[in-house]
């Protein structure tokens, strides 16, 4: 079966036009699809459930859920209901709304390494905050980070981009992901100077086949925290919630003292969370750290009704089985095909590479032929699930990528 | 008239005690009103208009609008609406929401400085990408800040608190706010190395009486950047639209090259601004910066309902009505009461000092008293006007300051 690579739609024409007039670039960061498709709308109207519709009205099954945020899929009705609920009193108030009290105390409850927790907007900000606190409990500096891996976009962590001084990371020091002996060796540079270690609960950096953290190296992690006095932060970011309510590494039994939450938290509404122990509360407290909009109202309601709906305990289960089911049909189209394909990391958070592909060509064109016939996706970024992709979504999205995977040359 | 310092209510009691054993210090950041009240509730349940209501049903007139946000007032019905119709839609999708094509040339069209914009969460995003973007442009590392001025609570800008750096603050060279010699001293001192000259529309810094820009030290900054290649950002975050929708040094006619808004661009729901020139559209472009929110539809779609508002030209006149009413009842009432006072800043971004208060005992007990009395306001932070300050509500609040003052012992 053969496919034409699908057009650019009319609106999405005119307001590429407009945008590239009035927005730099067109569109900026991680939203901008000029880096990995000819053929990916750069506008969306609207999204319901596990589908998203352009600005043309064309309709594509998601694998991507905004990037993070949609846990329990587009337009919940659960969610809209608390925001429309909570709109009719009041978002942003001169006082905290009384959710934050109940927010935190559900998040206390859920998460068993977290003894309080603070509110922001965003992960670049919650990882920031783990950061300054970490430093304020410490006296100390240095701050071991995995080589390559991302923490947020703001000078002090961003990865690519210009107008970064060296000052700015002046006090990482790297090491490799899931390699003990490269953490301690950074220890050892860091000396007397060590405040925190940083790391995500497995290696997800872009444009490289994702990686499940190795227990020993967790444990390893833990112990060298421990021994040198340093605080572990968690960036359970783009993680977050979708492996385990309680923090991505409770499975696995590795506790940080903070850890960094955001994406999901309020299913498309912007909050961020960090959480930390008890003995980190007087550091916690001790930094200056506050946004506008951090305490609003709105965000706190979603993300109550989210994780409400999340403990009920049929969503994780959801994503999981559609994520297997998900990889074993596109394990099975692409050897039919005869691609030879690497499907890396939790099935929940998908993520498919070709071998032999280091430029991404084939990733590239089987992600354009994906979205020609309707399907969501991203070439060398993790996609994410969500309670929404029931078996029937599944198999409709598979039914395309098999057409997609026969459209690639 | 005598009154008895309000106590706390019970339930502002019990979610305090609540606040106390999850969220640290059971408040954070500005939100917190252990620092400047006995009596201000900590919590609010709502809003509407120029009211808010706290967590014992207690409602007060409201001086602060969440700290500058509710520029319409509280529970705006237009605002609500545009974010009741996108919601149905969807809010933080896989593309970005043809909102933010329509907004950016919205504010394109009322900031003549500004040829584009691109967008965030926070204020504190705002300033980072217009520093980045400076850095970027000039491929130089120092950066002009006046003395005490606030422009975020991130290491790189804080003013207080633990877990920051030297090498956070490195770049950063002070000058005096309205004295240019000390502005081109702080430029020699960059010598080679100039990247930015930041600066505030006015002086807004905290604990101090506010000061209106002087028209030459503006100009001055102008020419200083243009000599210098500097870029001159000016941080507009907190006086965002109240002094003049065009950009708060429009009136005064002289224009940055990069503009940072935030608070009450969306009306209080979460969303911050970069606009810029033609001459940093690359610069823009070449930096690295993004937020998992950053282009979710319901902020954009309560921007564009409150910059639509805002543009008919209605509010701004109220506020500045209001702003006149107020400043006058106050100066006749703290006279007839026997306080000197000071009032300071645009009449629509209200401020009260008492003379020889250092330690702002008689702003805090003033400010006590009125909370008592029914009146939320601030005690050393400028307060906020917005379009829901009629006439009526000004003297219902200049009534209860009367009253007050007569408090004040």
């Amino acid at each position: 079966m053969t496919s034409t690579r699908q057009a650019l739609g009319e609106q999405e024409s005119a307001l590429r036009g407009r945008a590239g007039r009035v927005i730099p670039g067109g569109m900026y960061g991680h939203m901008n699809v000029a880096a990995f498709s000819d053929t990916h709308p750069q506008f969306m109207r609207s999204g319901n459930g596990a589908r998203v519709v352009d600005a043309d009205g064309r309709e594509y099954l998601d694998l991507m859920c905004s990037w993070g945020p949609m846990i329990l899929g587009h337009n919940h009705p659960g969610v809209n209901a608390a925001i429309v609920d909570q709109l009719g009193r009041g978002d942003c108030l001169d006082g905290t709304s009384p959710l934050a009290v109940e927010y935190a105390e559900l998040l206390v409850d859920t998460i068993p390494a977290a003894n309080w927790a603070l509110f922001c907007k965003n992960g670049t900000d919650a990882v920031t905050t783990c950061v300054t606190t970490a430093r304020a409990a410490t006296g100390k500096r240095k701050v071991l980070v995995a080589q390559g891996a991302y923490h947020g976009a703001v000078p002090w962590c961003a990865l690519r981009g210009e107008g970064i001084v060296a000052s700015d990371q002046e006090h990482l020091i790297h090491y490799e992901y899931n390699d003990l002996a490269s953490a301690v060796t950074a220890a050892e540079e860091a000396g007397e100077d060590l405040a925190a270690i940083l790391v995500c609960p497995m290696r997800h950096d872009i444009k490289r086949d994702q990686e499940m953290v190795d227990i020993e190296f967790a444990r390893g992690l833990r112990a060298l925290a421990d021994r040198t006095g340093a605080v572990l932060v968690l960036d359970d970011v783009r993680c977050t919630h979708r492996l385990d309510l309680g923090g991505s590494w409770e499975p696995i039994g590795v506790r940080p003292d903070l850890a960094a939450y955001s994406k999901p938290l309020a299913n498309g509404q912007p909050l961020g969370a960090v959480t930390g122990s008890d003995a980190l509360r007087e550091a916690v407290r001790s930094i200056y750290v506050t946004g506008s909009f951090w305490t609003g109202a709105l965000p706190l309601a979603a993300a109550l009704a989210t994780l409400t709906e999340l403990r009920k305990g049929e969503a994780l289960p959801i994503m999981e089985r559609a994520g297997r089911r998900l990889r074993d049909g596109l394990a099975a189209q692409a050897a039919s095909h005869g691609f030879v394909v690497n499907q890396t990391g939790p099935v929940q958070m998908p993520m498919l590479s070709f071998a032999d592909d280091p430029d991404f060509r084939l990733a590239r064109a089987w992600a354009e032929a994906a979205a020609t016939r309707g399907v969501y996706l991203h070439p060398w970024h993790n996609w994410f699930l969500s309670a929404a992709h029931t078996d029937d979504v599944i198999d409709a999205i598979l039914a395309r990528t098999d057409d997609a995977f026969a459209d690639v040359v």
